[in-house]
C-alpha cells in the first residue's frame, strides 16, 4: 500500500468520505488511489477558493470535516479567503496540500514556496508528513485537531515522494467518542444565574454551536423564562430559524444598529460567541460595541462543552423546556411590480420550501431576505462568517453535497459572486440541487455606504468608478449558460417569482439573475 | 493631506503610476485618494489574482512596478497565486495591504488576519505602516526593495486609520540612477572565458534580464563567436524573439527532452538563470537536470549588473558585435483542414502583428506555438514562471496596460483560464488590445500525461474523472460575452484563422475559442 492509499483509508475510516480537490502533478498518486478507496466521493473544482468553501459548508451540514486535495502553496493560496471563513466558522477540515518530493526540495523548482507559512495563517494545526509509514498518524492528529471544540483547519502537507511511497499504515478509528469540550465552570454557571435572576436587562448572545439543535432550544427557553433578549452574532456559521423554532434576533452589520439593539442591556451572556465588536473601524466610531456598564458573562467559549453548559444553567434557572416563543408560520405573498432587492427577498419568503438552506451573501441587496423568510417552513441559513466575499456558492456547493434531497438556495451578490463563480460548474457536474439567485445591482454596492461612513465627503468620480460594476455589464445569464447550467433573467418581480419556482421544483442546480436597482 | 494622499502622491512621484486594485472597505481613503492624485491610473479587478497577475505583467513590460491595492489578509491570498509567479519573475511588484485600523486590532473582528504572514512567502520586503507621518518612507523603502536587481516582490501593509488620518508627507524621488547590480567578478569572467576558448562543448543558459534587449544580444554574439549553445530557462518571464532576433532553444518541461538538449554540454555558463531542474520530481528520475561531468559557471547571478558582466565578457573573448546568426522572417502559411493545437498554433505563426506581446499559457495544447512563431515579425514571449496556473490573462491585462498600442495575444488553455477568467473584465473595462486564443481540449491535459510519469499505471475511471473538464463541457464564447466581451468559436483551421484576423485586427478585446482534440 503507498502512502496515498493509507492516507484516504485513513480518512475514510474516520469518518472522513468527501474530498474537494483541484489536484496538480504531485498530488496524482492520491487521485490514482480514488479508484483503489471507492469510498471517498471526491467532488473536483475549477478553483481552490471552491474547494475549501465547499468544505466549510460539508462541515457546516454534516457537522463533521471534508477533506481538501490542493496543488502546493498557489493551490493553498487559492483557498485561503475561504479557509479563513472557514476559520471563523469553527468548521472543521482538513486540507491535504501536496508538495514536491522530499528529494527535490533543494533544488527550489519553480512550484517550490513555504507551505507551512502559509498554512499557519488559518490553521490549528500544520504538519509536513516526512515518511509514508507515519502518513496515516499524521491525518488521524489533523483529524483530531480539527475535530474541536471548536473546529478548526488542519492542514497535512503532502510530499509526493511520502505519497508514492509503498509502505503505507492504515491507523484505523479508535471508535472513542467525539470530544465535548471543557466542562463548565460551576461559579460561572452561578454568576450568570445571578445576573439573569437580578432582575436587569439582559441579553444571551448566541453563536456557533449555540444556534442550533438543543443548545438553541435550551437557551430559547431561558431567555423566555427570565426576559433575557435572544440575539445571535451577525454572521453565525448556521443558523436554524424558520416556522416553529425560536425567535432570534442577528446583531447588525452597522454598528450604530447594533448600539440600538444592545442599548440598556447590563448582562451580556454569551453562549459561543465572541463579544459585539464593529465588522470594521471607522474614524470617530467605537470598535468596541459592548455598552458602556454593561458586564459581560462567558458562559459557553469555543472550546466548552455546549450541551453541559447550557442544561446546567436551565437546571440553575428551573427553565422550562419549551416555553420560548416559537416562529409563526406565515410566508408573505408573492410580490408583483418592480424588481427590487426587497421583492426578490419577498418572493424568496414565499417560496422556500421545508428544509432548504440558506446559503447567505447577498450582502446590501440580501438586507430584507432573514425578515422576509422568517415565517418560512423550517430552513437553516449560513453566512458569511469572515467577512471574505466569495464564499456564498462555494459553500453552498459544500452544504448540496452534505445534504442531498434538500434544497440550496445561494442568495448571491454579483460583486461577491465573481470571486468564485467556478463553483457553478461543480454544482453541474455533481447535479446539486442548488438555485442561485443572483442579485444584480452592476455595483459593488456596499462600498459606497461604506465610503461615506469611513468619513469621505463627497467621493469624486474616479473613486465611483471603482466600485462599479457596470462597465461593461455582466450578463450573468451568459456566464451561466457557459458553466454548463440553466439560467433565466428577471426584470419584474412577478417574472423572478416564476422564475424562482421553478428553479426551485426542478432538480439539479440552476440560475436566476434579478436585475435590480442598488439600494445604496 | 491624509496618509493615502501621501501614499499615491510618493507613489506617483518614483514613478509607479498604475496601480491594479480590488479594494473594500478598509482601502476607501485610498480609492477616494485616486480624485486627489489623478497621475495615478487605477485598474479594477474583480479577483485579487487579476490584480496581482495584472502587476506581473506591467512590470514584464514596462521595467518598472505597478502597485496593487488588496483588501486584508484574504484579499492578499487571492493574490498570492500570481504573485508567486511574479516572485519567479523577478518582477518588481509593490502591494499596497489595507489593514483595520490599529485601534481595532485588539478586537480581532471578523476579517482580521495575519497579513504579515501571508505576505512573506512571496515577498522580500513586508512592513506595516504604524504612522502616517512614516508612510511616505514606509512606501519608498518597499519600492526600493521591490525594484532590485533582482525584482521582487514588496508588501506594505496600510491599517485604515494610518491611510484617513491627517500628517502625511510625500517623500520625493531623490532623482537617483537605479541600483544596476553587483559589479562582476574579474575573476569569475576569466573562468568563464577560459572555458569557452577550451574547445569542450558549452552552452549559455539565459533567464531574466538577458531574455532582452543588448543583454540578448551579447550572449548570442559570444556565442556564435565560441560555438557554445544559446539556451535560455523554460518559462522566461519575457523573451525577445522572431524575425531578426537572436535564435534562442528554450529548455523542454520535460526533463527527458531537457537531457538531450543538454547531452555532452561541458560548460554551462548561467546569464541570470538558475541551474536546470525538473519542474516536478519523478518516481526514479534525476531533479538534478545538469549532465554528468559538467561545470557549471554563474557568470551572472539575479542580483548582479548584467550590462558589466556581458559586455566585459564579450571584451575577453573580443567578440564581434552582431554576428550571432538572427532568426530569418518566415511565417507559416495559413493552416487548413481539422482544428487542433498543430493548426491553432500555425495560424497563430501565419498572424502576428509586429510587436505583439504574447502571454503564453497555452500548455500541453500550446506546444507548437513557439515553433509556429519564430519567424513572425518581432514580438514578446511571456511565460508562465512560477508554474501556478492563472497566470495568463491577468499578465495579458498588465502587459497590455503597459503598452498601449502594441497587440497582446493571450494563448490560455481551457483550464488554467477558469483560474482568473475575471481577467476578461477588466480588459473590456480597459478597452484593452487583447486577444485571447482560447485552447479548449475539455481537460487537464497535461494531468493525463503527469499521471503516466509518475508511475500511475493504468489509472482507473475514478482519477481519470478527476482531469475532465468535459461534464459539463464549458462554453467560453458564453462565458467572454458575459463579461463584455466579443467572442466567437472556430471549429475548423479556416474558421479559426478568418476569427484571428478579424480579432487581431479589432481595437479592444476579444476572444476566440478554439475546439481542439487534446493532444494527450
Amino acid at each position: 500500500m503507498n502512502g496515498a492509499q493509507s492516507l484516504i483509508r485513513t480518512l475514510v475510516d474516520h469518518g472522513v468520505d468527501t474530498c474537494f480537490m483541484n489536484p496538480g502533478t504531485s498530488e496524482m498518486h492520491f487521485v490514482a488511489a480514488l479508484d483503489d478507496v471507492t469510498a471517498m466521493h471526491s467532488v473536483l473544482a475549477l478553483f481552490e477558493g471552491v474547494a475549501t468553501g465547499g468544505a466549510d459548508g460539508y462541515a457546516r451540514m454534516a457537522g463533521r470535516p471534508a477533506a481538501t486535495l490542493l496543488h502546493l502553496g498557489p493551490g493553498l493560496g487559492n483557498g485561503l479567503a475561504n479557509l479563513h471563513n472557514a476559520r471563523r466558522a469553527a468548521s472543521p477540515v482538513v486540507n491535504i496540500v501536496g508538495d514536491h518530493a522530499i528529494s527535490h526540495r533543494p533544488f527550489d523548482a519553480q512550484l517550490q514556496s513555504d507551505i507551512e507559512t502559509v498554512a499557519r495563517n488559518v490553521s490549528t494545526f500544520v504538519r509536513t508528513s516526512e515518511s509514508t509509514s507515519d502518513l496515516g498518524a499524521d491525518a488521524v492528529a489533523a483529524l483530531a485537531a480539527a475535530a474541536g471544540p471548536p473546529g478548526s483547519v488542519a492542514t497535512l502537507i503532502l510530499p509526493a515522494d511520502v505519497s508514492w511511497s509503498e509502505g503505507g499504515a492504515v491507523v484505523p478509528a479508535g471508535g472513542e467518542a467525539p470530544p465535548v469540550g471543557a466542562v463548565p465552570d460551576p461559579d460561572r454557571q452561578e454568576a450568570v444565574a445571578k445576573a439573569l435572576r437580578s432582575g436587569q436587562p439582559a441579553a444571551f448572545l448566541i453563536g456557533g454551536r449555540a444556534c442550533l439543535g438543543p443548545a438553541l432550544d435550551v437557551v430559547a427557553d431561558m431567555a423566555a423564562a427570565t426576559g433575557a433578549k435572544l440575539l445571535a452574532e451577525t454572521f453565525p456559521a448556521r443558523l436554524e430559524r424558520g416556522a416553529g423554532r425560536p425567535v432570534v434576533e442577528r446583531l447588525a452589520y452597522l454598528a450604530e444598529f447594533t448600539a440600538m439593539q444592545l442599548e440598556g442591556i447590563r448582562h451580556l451572556v454569551l453562549v459561543d460567541a465572541r463579544p459585539p465588536v464593529s465588522f470594521f473601524a471607522y474614524p470617530g466610531k467605537a470598535s468596541d460595541l459592548v455598552p458602556d456598564g454593561c458586564i459581560v458573562h462567558r458562559l459557553v467559549g469555543a472550546a466548552d462543552d455546549m450541551g453541559a453548559a447550557v442544561e446546567g444553567l436551565a437546571d440553575l434557572l428551573g427553565t422550562k423546556q419549551g416555553s420560548a416563543p416559537r416562529q409563526q408560520s406565515g410566508p408573505p405573498d408573492l410580490p408583483t411590480g418592480p424588481l427590487t432587492a426587497q421583492t426578490v427577498c419577498q418572493a424568496l419568503g414565499a417560496l422556500l420550501p421545508e428544509g432548504a438552506i440558506v446559503s447567505d451573501e447577498g450582502n446590501t441587496s440580501g438586507l430584507f431576505a432573514p425578515g422576509a423568510t422568517a415565517g418560512a417552513p423550517p430552513h437553516d441559513w449560513l453566512c458569511l462568517t469572515g467577512g471574505a466575499i466569495g464564499q456564498g456558492l462555494p459553500v453552498a456547493v459544500g452544504a448540496a453535497v452534505a445534504a442531498p434531497g434538500r434544497r440550496v438556495v445561494a442568495l448571491e451578490a454579483d460583486g461577491s459572486a465573481l470571486y468564485t463563480l467556478q463553483a457553478w460548474w461543480t454544482m453541474a457536474r455533481e447535479g446539486l440541487d442548488v438555485t442561485t439567485v443572483l442579485l444584480n445591482n452592476h455595483s459593488y454596492a456596499v462600498l459606497n455606504m461604506e465610503l461615506d461612513r469611513v468619513g469621505v465627503e463627497s467621493p469624486g468620480p474616479r473613486a465611483r468608478d471603482m466600485l462599479d460594476l457596470g462597465r461593461p455589464s455582466i450578463d450573468f445569464v451568459d456566464l451561466a449558460r457557459g458553466l454548463g447550467l440553466q439560467a433565466a433573467r428577471a426584470e419584474t418581480a412577478e417574472d423572478f417569482a416564476d422564475e424562482l419556482a421553478r428553479a426551485l421544483a426542478t432538480p439539479g442546480p440552476s440560475v436566476v439573475e434579478a436585475v435590480i436597482p442598488s439600494l445604496l
